[in-house]
């Protein structure tokens, strides 16, 4: 890749330079550049809420195959991410790549120069946040990670300032803004999974692979950095169980009506005994409740407290604007302090000294969303009752719309509350049954009695 | 009154007595107990948070004759709040009195004397906080206020570090939960508004003296100090126009259902043109709507930013836990400065260094509902509809109930989006025809499109 040559610094100072704080973006795509042009937009506000420091990009590195726009006004631009981190006239450096590999050594790169890091990067922080944590106290630099989940919903801060003197019982909700608008496109329209996704790819929303969005896996790290900032615990992403998206079908969200219902994937992690059960997939969820007003491409992210209470934040999830505003947020956080000569305390104990607390299955009941479809013939129903009641299970409610071919019925059936091994313990001798086309489709009911 | 003996102090320090950070409780009543208790259970947790600083309440000023319960191991319990403010053994003083009398000399010899101050007293800080914030700018002590709006919801970090770069437009919501308690009773059981408020106090979240929540005074005081940070704006509450909820009739949330709303008591406050608009009053809100969602003593607050788009944080408001909570995630904020050695960073300029800004009415048009209380004749809706008419406005609806009284009929009128001065003008002439019974109450209707 060629190097690109150095643009001439043009921007003013600030008029106080002792005060004035220096961002190096690296990853100059929709974050790293809605980052910079927020802060030149938005500067004389900002500057007050600093206490009167001034924060200025001066270095951006980008990759010149894949951004032809010009950049900013005194702003260097790099094609070697070296030239932000090595830097002299960089105070901070904002990661802004994505993907755990250059991201990695550029964020480490950052740590060991003394530079303070902020980054969007929810792969990165899941994966090597231990590590990198680690690092940066030893260097007594701060890493920011708001950005990482919630987009401009402000969920780090809640958990890590906000709830600070509570002992936080569970956080759960919707993390994953394209999954999420699939879902409402399904909903709305009747659409088939297929369809919503082609439409999300064409609303920009989701990426030729959309694996890591409709399999979950986005918002596996996301609730593996909530999960361990919420309990101060210990956690590989690799750890939880995820089911995507891709099984739900036009027909489940038909079925979801009639049970007065629609359906979210919701990334969830709770205290359990001693331990903790953090899962991502979809729930059946009751349309008075809040997680069901949840449209489109934002976020919502409940917190129970022991003694605050339960607390819902709602949000655009993702976009430069928002991830923009939030990686700022950390920045400005470190600003105010670089600006008074003084180190940034750490509030993330479950990054820099987590306890290891044992991962257990979700124990407490809730009720379970079944649709089975089945080669139709006599005496289906019979076989799949007997084998609920053998678990001592109750059956809720059979729905089973008129009309439907032989070759290929589906039908619903729901249980009352009971732990999840024993639901799929049921589940896994149904599917064994001759006449099933294809695996159960089990989804967990939010208990009418609220959020959770 | 008589002076308490003081206890001795039985409980152990930290360990590690260099990083012991030692508050001091005025106003023993729920927030103040609640605050010492929250310490005490969850003391490992909140240690963790603080980077290892110890938090321990050292002393706590409660009125004898209001208050019998007995104090906490180790806490020297006082009646005079100089033994508070004054001691060598406090370095952040909670004031947890309410109240602008004694908490004004609490805050004010707190600050004086070189202590942080945390409070939770929003009448306060809405009349005194620029006098108070100006006088710990010169004494350099942080005040906290994070309990003063939203009980234990974050609002005040939400609009002064995670939209730090954000250019916020509005911020609106429920903030009073003792008003949205009335109101959800009236909708949920076709109570009138007396019947609720009795309640309310049965429920103890009504005070005997009920004004300051059901005419809008607490919300108006809130939404002072929420539009100061969101717009580094001058405003005393006194400034702001505020209509409470006594007006609100139960056949108010007949005609409501009629239009697929319900009724909220809403504190907004928008950038209108080169000023803010700021108000406090009764809104119709969609049923689809979040703020509808919000029942009981819930607070529900959004925060409209130009590149964060529209978040919503929502939760408990009031109450001893919620509340506490909130006061310690600012103890625990200035305590892990104070545990370093380090002054606190102040980042609420609205407070320290206001802008002024003209207020002005809102001009935005919004839908109005109109409810018209009458001895009945014939042509009544014909006048009606001719005033109306004369301002230019065009009707929606009109919604009339069958087999009303002649001798006391009520009915509604719905109006396409006008200005309030349009809307209110009209209103004037139609409260002086001789059928009107009593004046027209007049709400504004929010958007279909959305919260705004």
């Amino acid at each position: 890749m060629p190097e690109i040559e150095e643009a001439a610094v043009v921007a003013a100072d600030c008029g106080q330079p002792d005060k004035e704080v220096r961002v190096g973006i690296v990853g100059y795509g929709t974050v790293g550049r809605a980052t910079a042009e927020i802060l030149a937009h938005n500067g004389e506000e900002i500057r007050r809420r600093t206490g009167g420091a001034c924060i200025r990009v001066t270095r951006a590195c980008r990759n010149t195959l894949r951004n032809s726009g010009s950049g900013l006004d005194g702003v260097v631009l790099v094609s070697d991410w070296r030239k932000v981190v090595l830097a002299d006239d960089v105070d901070i450096v904002v990661e802004a790549i994505g993907g755990t590999d250059v991201a990695y050594d550029v964020v480490r790169a950052s740590i060991e120069n003394g530079k303070a890091v902020v980054t969007a990067n929810k792969a990165l922080i899941a994966q090597y946040g231990e590590e990198l944590f680690g690092l940066a106290d030893q260097k007594r630099v701060p890493i920011g990670i708001e950005a990482t989940v919630g987009g401009g919903v402000p969920i780090i801060r809640a958990i890590s300032e906000a709830l600070a003197a509570d002992r936080i019982q569970a956080v759960y909700g919707i993390v994953n803004g394209t999954a999420n608008f699939i879902l409402t496109q399904m909903e709305s329209h009747g659409m088939q999974f297929a369809e919503a996704l082609k439409q999300a790819q064409e609303a920009g929303y989701a990426e030729a692979d959309p694996s890591l969005d409709i399999d979950g896996l986005d918002a596996r790290d996301k609730i593996s950095i909530l999960a361990r900032l919420a309990f101060n615990a210990s956690l590989a992403p690799a750890q939880i169980p995820v089911t995507g998206i891709r099984k739900i079908a036009a027909t489940d969200f038909h079925y979801a009506r009639r049970l007065n219902s629609t359906i979210r994937l919701v990334a969830a992690a709770e205290r359990n005994g001693g331990g903790i059960s953090v899962s991502v997939g979809p729930w059946l969820v009751e349309h008075d409740s809040m997680l069901a007003k949840v449209d489109g491409p934002n976020n919502a992210i409940f917190l129970a407290g022991e003694k605050v209470g339960t607390q819902m934040l709602y949000g655009r999830g993702a976009g430069g604007g928002a991830t923009g505003t939030a990686v700022l947020s950390d920045v400005v956080q470190i600003a105010r302090h670089l600006a008074r000569g003084q180190s940034v305390p750490n509030g993330l104990p479950g990054f820099h000294k987590p306890e290891k607390l044992p991962l257990a299955e979700r124990v407490r009941p809730v009720s379970w969303y079944l649709r089975l479809t089945v080669r139709d013939h006599p005496g289906i129903l019979a076989r799949v009752a007997e084998a609920i009641a053998r678990e001592g299970i109750n059956i809720d409610s059979v729905i089973q719309e008129p009309h439907m071919p032989k070759e290929r019925l589906s039908f619903v059936i729901t249980l009352e509350p009971v732990a999840e091994c024993v639901a799929s313990r049921a589940v896994q001798v149904i599917n064994k049954f001759d006449f099933m086309l294809e695996p159960v489709l089990l989804l967990p009911i939010t208990s009418s009695a609220g959020e959770r």
